[in-house]
């Protein structure tokens, strides 16, 4: 399987993580697409690879290609046996799939449309149309999630409850892309910082980006 | 269960038509929260129910809350046996997820935000920051969004592949919302066109609004 992505990229973490956590690094290789180039804003990436322009996408031995990283996730966590990143009966699975939505709305997201909008970003080329406003309030909303899931994470070890989950690995995503917009985990957030400090002493999280040199 | 929501909105649709594509109908009460009164903007709302505002939200006998149409329909897909909506296997489950996801960012996200920006929305006393630039944006990418759609439909009957999924019913909530906007199907969707008279005619789609009453 090909992994389409680009190394560095918080939404890239997110299949890279998943596939360490499940060992299937080994099933895949990486081919880099230059976000700064805006290789994956081009026709024949969007015709071919992923409508929407975004990474990563996974693409199986048949040309079949999944975009999205919780589509990716889905199938890879179901890929052998009984899954362990999206929840093992009904509930769970409910709980991560919401939870991890919601760090996706309210953190990774917010953070994205913020960088896009309201920084540079990618550069000129690529931001064809900005809007600033709206990239401002996404910022706001991203800190307030943040604190949101401050809070969770007094109450309970992980995101989604008791156990890593494909949650966790989403927020992990959030705070990727908010370290590299040097957006700051606001002050008191005790119980975050504490989860992305255990957090990134996982091989899957720390190794991330050297993978593709692997 | 309660599912606490709006009848006739767009994404409560979609619970409304997974629920009863599972035969669930029976299992739940319906709990009506009135949108135009911001009642799911109020802090014991997004403290008790759902952070994030929105509907709908499945409250279990417990007293958990799974807000998000994706969990909740994970939470349905899973109750009774093997998932019916959501693949049933990891390349369905891929590429289901993929396009129900691509069916929210591409339409229905996109139509809601061109309804909560440049439309008057629910009204002044919930509409408190509206950006009109991009809530137009997003109608222009929804109306992209359907003719991408149009074409997937030309070359297999639905969203996903051959069998009627998780996809299909975004992909409706998109179609439901498009149409309370009165925002016209573009010409010449007929695969689209075709393929969303098909899905009115099943009675999870033509029966969603009355389910409250039923």
């Amino acid at each position: 399987m090909i992994v389409h992505d680009w190394p560095a990229g918080p939404y890239p973490a997110r299949v890279r993580i998943a596939l360490a956590e499940l060992g299937l690094r080994e099933r895949v290789r990486f081919e880099t697409v230059d976000l700064y180039k805006g290789e994956h804003k081009r026709e024949a990436f969007r015709a071919q690879k992923n409508f929407s322009g975004t990474l990563p996408v996974l693409e199986l031995e048949d040309g079949t290609c999944i975009a999205e990283c919780t589509a990716i996730t889905e199938y890879l966590d179901h890929l052998e046996g009984a899954p362990r990143l999206t929840g093992a009966n009904p509930r769970q699975r409910g709980l991560i799939h919401m939870m991890s939505k919601r760090a996706e709305l309210e953190v990774l997201d917010a953070v994205s449309v913020y960088f896009h909008h309201a920084t540079p970003g990618l550069g000129p080329t690529v931001e064809l149309y900005q809007n600033p406003e709206w990239g401002l309030r996404q910022r706001d909303r991203a800190l307030r999630g943040i604190r949101y899931f401050d809070g969770v994470l007094r109450a309970q070890p992980h995101v989604a409850g008791e156990a890593f989950s494909m949650a966790d690995i989403t927020l992990a995503g959030g705070l990727i892309f908010a370290g590299l917009v040097q957006l700051e985990i606001p002050e008191g957030c005790d119980a975050l910082a504490a989860w992305w400090d255990r957090l990134q002493q996982r091989p899957s999280v720390a190794n991330r980006v050297a993978l593709s040199e692997a």
